[in-house]
């Protein structure tokens, strides 16, 4: 395990034997896409991590790390679990594969993870790699190859929380662009939930909750009839999570 | 912090500023309790908890915790969020409230704890102090004392994962003894909510839900008319769960 970081000519010391992993949500074209690493000179990926600072809290940690990534200051973000056997994975594997990129000697302890997911505006996140590795890019949730590490057992955590927390978190205020129509929002919940909805059904009941506004706006450059666009009624969004409301969908 | 313990005669070696901590929910006369311990010598209480061995995972480690408190084995047992704030507590108030119990050096680092929920049968559990206590008591949680370090917040989270999750986990199946009335198992969501439910609404919900069976047995001892014994038709109440169906209540 790494102890310290050198930022600057800066010195930090860091918690021993504990990190941090990111599944990092956007969504676009109907799609829920998740931010992945590709790990130097090689064609393995990764969720986006990071060392915890002795001087900063587990929250900070995250924020820095997705700053760090997406160049975005305010992510909506929730700690959703610690992972913590004692072997994650196969380190014999994971020290040949990346010998070249980090020091097969400094895996010698286990290291225990705090995973959060972000959720992201999609169009406003500038994807960037950090030292280890070579890209950092967008993947459709249903293409993500095969994950190093125990990411893959993250990742579906993850989404396990995120479905969970779909009634109870402002989920859309964070996923969706400030304007959008009734059908971006029920193939984001279809994106989540990974099943189709009724529409019909699906417009009513958000409708009836209260939890949007219909602009006077229409949305331009789609095909057959322009849909009106609509936005949250961020105040009555809040009230009816708070009471669980949005169960139903 | 303790780097290392003593167990018999071998030392183990312990995962450095990372500990446990668990909120050990019981039901007994319709009340919603939770086990604490007294710290040698004074009037306080916390929640029980403990470090992390670095042979064992999290699970084993809050699964050890539980049955040196509780004597038991099989617990139902969730991990619901990881406390990690730089200062989580005034520390100069704690070294100078313990110090007789625990050297005041130990506590120059920062502890990070994983939070852990415990559901109990009530009538199965032998409370036991640990080493560092003189007492381990069943508190009503309405009159829980203020706890030392921040073991306060980490109730209040607990709670709200439980009600969270009451929807999702087989809560009363782990809370409740094998038989009940439907009286007691709505004393039980009520305890946990924090709010009244409408009888009438609340039998005819689980009755349709078919997650438990009425038995031929009524109870006895009680005034009024006997009430009728039920138990949870476990394979249906897990189904249910997992659709998220008992978010009625």
């Amino acid at each position: 395990m790494i102890e310290k970081v050198s930022v600057g000519s800066e010195d930090i010391e860091l918690v021993p034997q504990l990190t941090l992993d990111c599944v990092i949500f956007g969504f676009h074209d109907n799609v829920l896409k998740i931010l992945l690493l590709k790990w130097k000179g090689t064609d393995l990926w990764s969720l986006p991590g990071g060392v915890i600072r002795q001087n900063e809290s587990l929250d900070e940690a995250a924020i820095r790390v997705l700053k760090e990534r997406t160049g975005m200051d305010k992510i909506f973000l929730r700690q959703f679990y610690t992972f913590g056997k004692v072997q994650r994975y196969d380190t014999n594997d994971i020290q040949k594969q990346l010998a070249h990129v980090i020091d097969p000697k400094l895996w010698y302890q286990r290291a225990i993870s705090i995973g959060y997911y972000a959720l992201v505006d999609y169009e406003e996140v500038f994807p960037n790699p950090d030292h280890l590795s070579d890209e950092c890019a967008w993947w459709d949730l249903s293409d993500v190859p095969q994950l190093l590490f125990d990411h893959g057992e993250i990742l579906e955590k993850a989404l396990h929380a995120l479905r969970l927390e779909l009634s109870f978190q402002p989920i859309g205020l964070n996923l969706l662009p400030e304007k959008f129509t009734m059908p971006d929002m029920m193939r984001m919940y279809e994106a989540i939930l990974g099943k189709k909805i009724d529409p019909r059904n699906f417009q009513k009941k958000i409708l009836n909750s209260g939890i949007v506004v219909k602009l006077k706006e229409v949305k331009k450059g789609v095909a057959h009839k322009s849909p009106f666009l609509y936005k949250f009624e961020e105040k009555r969004y809040k009230e009816v999570l708070k009471e669980g409301g949005l169960f139903f969908i």
